[in-house]
Formats: C-alpha cells, sequence, structure tokens
C-alpha cells in the first residue's frame, strides 16, 4: 500500500492540479472492471460449452429424420463456439492490464487499448450470438416462404440446449458494453 | 474564430496547466468523428434500402417454388432494415453533439454519452447485420443435415440483391468501432 501511494505520487508531481479523488473513483472503476471482465468470462465460457457439448440422438429413423443432431451441422453454431471461444481467451489475457489499472488508476494509453480491443471483440461476440440465434429461431419456426421446415419438433433438447446456450453470450455482450463505458469514464476522470 | 478562442481561454482558466496543442489534436479528433459519422450514415441508408427494395418475382411456377421473393418474408431480414434504420437515425441525431465538440474540444461527459450509445449502437448494427448474413449464408448454401435447400438457385438476382446489401452495414460496424476509439482517444489527451 506504501508503494502504492509512492507512485501516486510520483505522477501526481507531473499533474500537481488532480484532486486526489479522483484516483479514488478511477481505483474503483478499474475494480469494478476487474470483476465485470471475470462475470463476461464465466458467461462466454458456458455459452462455448453448453452449444459445444449439444448432441441429440434420436431412437427412431424415418426417411427424412436424420439420427443425430450435433452443433456441427450447422456452421453458425461453429462460428458461435469459435467466437465464444476467442472473446474469452482474450477476456482472460486482459485480467492483468486490468489489475495494473487498479495499482495505477491515471494510465491512460494502456485503457485506450482495452477500449478499442473491446469494442473488436464486443462486435465479434454479437456476430456470433446473433448469427446463431437467428438459426435457432429458424430451427423452433421454420420459414414457409423458403421452405425451410422447423426441426425442433424431433430435436426439441437439442432446440432447447442451443437456446439456453445463448443466454451466456447475450450477457457477455451487456458487460463488453458497460466495459467499454467504465474504460471510456475512467479516461474521463483524470482532470 | 474569435468566438471560439474566447471559449477556449474562459476553459483554460478552469485548467490552467492544460497545453494548447492538446486542444488542437482534440479538434482534429473531432472533425475525424464527424466524417465517420456521415461515413456510417450512407452506409446504414445504403444498406437499409437495398434490402428494403429487394423484390423479385419469378416468371414461371412450380409446386414447390414460390412466384415472388421479398426481403420481408424472412424475419431477419425484417430486423436488418430495421436495425439500420435505427442506428442511422441515432448517427443524424449524433451530428449536432458531434459539431459541438469541434467547438468545445474539452467537452467530457457529451463524449461519454456518445461512447456509451455508440456501443449499443454497434451491438444492434452487428447484430442485424449477422443474422442476415447467417440466413444469406443458408439460401445460398442450404443445410443437407436440416433439409434446408438453398434457394438461390431459383432467386438468384434476388440472393446477389441481399448479399451486396450487407456490405453498407458491415463498414458501417468498423467506422462505428473506429468512433469508439476516437471518443475514447480524445477523453484520454485531456489531461
Amino acid at each position: 500500500m506504501t508503494k502504492d501511494v509512492v507512485v501516486e505520487h510520483g505522477e501526481s508531481s507531473k499533474a500537481p492540479l488532480v484532486a486526489p479523488v479522483a484516483s479514488g473513483v478511477g481505483r474503483a472503476a478499474s475494480v469494478a472492471d476487474v470483476f465485470l471482465r471475470f462475470l463476461a468470462i464465466v458467461g462466454t465460457i458456458a455459452s462455448a460449452i453448453a452449444m459445444g457439448t449439444t448432441n441429440e440422438t434420436l431412437p427412431f429413423f424415418t426417411q427424412f429424420i436424420q439420427f443425430e443432431a450435433k452443433y456441427s451441422d450447422l456452421p453458425s453454431f461453429t462460428f458461435f463456439v469459435a467466437a465464444n471461444a476467442v472473446v474469452c481467451t482474450y477476456l482472460v489475457l486482459s485480467i492483468p492490464l486490468s489489475i495494473v489499472h487498479i495499482v495505477r488508476p491515471r494510465a491512460r494509453y494502456s485503457r485506450l487499448v482495452l477500449v478499442f480491443f473491446d469494442a473488436a471483440m464486443l462486435t465479434l461476440l454479437t456476430a456470433g450470438a446473433s448469427a446463431a440465434a437467428a438459426i435457432v429461431y429458424l430451427a423452433h419456426k421454420g420459414n414457409v416462404r423458403a421452405n425451410w421446415f422447423a426441426i425442433c419438433q424431433q430435436f426439441d433438447s437439442f432446440c432447447e440446449r442451443i437456446s439456453g446456450s445463448l443466454i451466456g453470450s447475450f450477457a457477455a455482450m451487456v458487460l463488453l458494453i458497460m466495459l467499454i463505458f467504465l474504460s471510456a469514464f475512467a479516461l474521463a476522470r483524470r482532470h
């Protein structure tokens, strides 16, 4: 703790007019940042695992219905698992930088880097979750005009699982928006 | 121009240690912000119009093929048009605030508001574009496992049009990521 205070004084000698209270708010924002990242990691891991282990084998066989439904039968679901895995890996890698911000709440360029990559990862995660959601909707409802039939009458446990696996991703999307705002807020506090 | 300088002096009396060069960079970032917003408006309008006016009537009829293909036959495409329209409206409304930032490059809380809504709109636009892309992919390739057949053999001009309409949205997504980074950069410059 003493070391932190020394660092703080060392920095504030460059900007003597900065109020001490600003550093406390910046530190609180940094702690919230680490916490939200952990929540988002849990959400993306849960989504990736729930979708990646989905597999249903039917006990009967007709001319049109397949024996087995797997997530990898549909490219959108493979993309969904990949996007969640990539975002989860990025979030794990960003935790150390986020912890550095607790010790040094005035850090600027490292926060800028986080804002950029958070926005890119938000886009990737949204793309994966939304593409999967479009296919899940089609699996439930089908489409009469395009002659695409709903497959959820046959594969009901498969459909429940893939629908549920979207929740973690959508929660992580909200968390990433909050993380971007929090970083911008921490940058705005510095004056 | 004289009025701007007066405003600058009025502000800098509150923060006397701010270097004058920071304001120039902040103003350049604000000009770039307005420019990128105009580009994103063009991209989202083009996408919404290209998708919203897509309509193909076939000159022949068989037992299985529909007479007509419209974007509104598929809910994902309706969502795509709505998302593009909402993001475009937001961007138009954000232009005045963005222009205020050229005159007052040190504005903080209005930039925070823009970062938050830019991130939310990025998510909405990505969701729309990605859901539409998933369905466009299905229309081109079909899916053997789910017994969904490709419809692009019949509706080739419809498929070309819906594929092309995605470009504007994906360009606007990249522009929105740049806008978020630019706002964060402008906030980081203020010291």
